[in-house]
């Protein structure tokens, strides 16, 4: 298999996680999105994805799937051990949730395409870009985030699930903008976990083959 | 069980569709999101959800679960009949990446929160405002989901999916804020298998009791 990623893309980040923690190797192939006006928009990537996104997971027989949740959906019906995704439905919506509310309230609002939007279209200064970038990602976003969580090791129970997968890469993205979240416990908690585990250290985006 | 939405909230009807495709009555409470400056955001609601959003699914032993995509995996795992994710892993992401599409690309960038903030804390005219939705909704956005689409009479096949119960409150959006989707031709064709089926027809914010 192979993915069609970007180092700091935290899509392809989530991606990356649950690839290691299955203990799957594909073949990794960067997709720069700011050389060249953006490679995802070029013709050769919107064949695999008319979206112009990352990341694209390649099956060995050409098959191009797209959409971060939908490729982790897919390695966990086909790569099941570990489980991301609890048997138990309720377990299961409470861990969807948290992803959900990560990749639907938070990241769509403060990924590039956006802010180029607020800098370019619509004439913002820095100030106003970075308030809007704090105010999506912390208040109601990561506060809430925490308010989801019971408060275990890892976001629920003792060992990561797609809800750690989807968490890492958003405090990555608060990290790099300046959010502060030191006063959300759960999380932070939860972050430390990750932390000591190789299979997330090794999808850290300092540590990919395209990292600047 | 009791399903917390709003008539015209895309994420709710989405939600109803789901049921009624299934068969399943519940008890529909409706929480206001423009009335008392926003009912979701009253400490009720958010005892149910601490996003402030809607819907929330009640379960009959009180549990509570939020996030449209994560309600609707939990009923279609809990009341298999008929399947609105199909069983093959890879044409259940292709179902899953259409949904999430929708519901990452096109409607975080369109929501009333949103919509909100565009006019108070960036101070943007009506024009600037109605080009963002049009901008987020169709470009890249619907264009995209039409690319996705393999031209079927539903989004996937001869029956709905998860994908359509995303779709059709999507295009209800776009009419709803005047952008136009005439020349997707795949879009177009399943919203008129759609517009057929009583299940549709009977989750649409027109038909809801507290519609205005």
């Amino acid at each position: 298999m192979r993915l069609y990623g970007y180092f700091r893309s935290s899509a392809a980040y989530r991606v990356r996680i649950a690839l290691n923690l299955k203990g799957v190797a594909v073949e990794h192939v960067p997709v720069h999105l700011l050389k060249d006006g953006g490679q995802q928009k070029l013709p050769t990537h919107l064949l695999r994805n008319p979206q112009a996104l990352v990341p694209v997971l390649e099956l060995d027989d050409g098959t191009l799937l797209t959409q971060s949740l939908a490729i982790i959906e897919y390695l966990d019906a086909t790569f099941p051990c570990p489980h991301l995704i609890p048997e138990d439905p309720v377990l299961a919506a409470r861990v969807r949730a948290v992803a959900l509310a990560i990749s639907c309230e938070i990241h769509p609002l403060n990924n590039l395409r956006v802010l180029n939007y607020l800098k370019g279209q619509l004439c913002q200064p820095k100030e106003a870009v970075d308030a809007w970038i704090s105010h999506w990602m912390l208040n109601g976003g990561l506060e809430a985030v925490e308010a989801l969580l019971p408060g275990d090791e890892f976001c629920f129970g003792p060992a990561p699930t797609l809800a750690d997968c989807f968490l890492i890469p958003q405090l990555f993205n608060a990290k790099r903008f300046n959010v502060p979240y030191d006063g959300l416990a759960r999380i932070r908690r939860v972050e430390q976990s990750c932390e000591k585990l190789g299979a997330f250290v090794k999808a850290h985006p300092a540590h990919q083959p395209d990292a600047e």
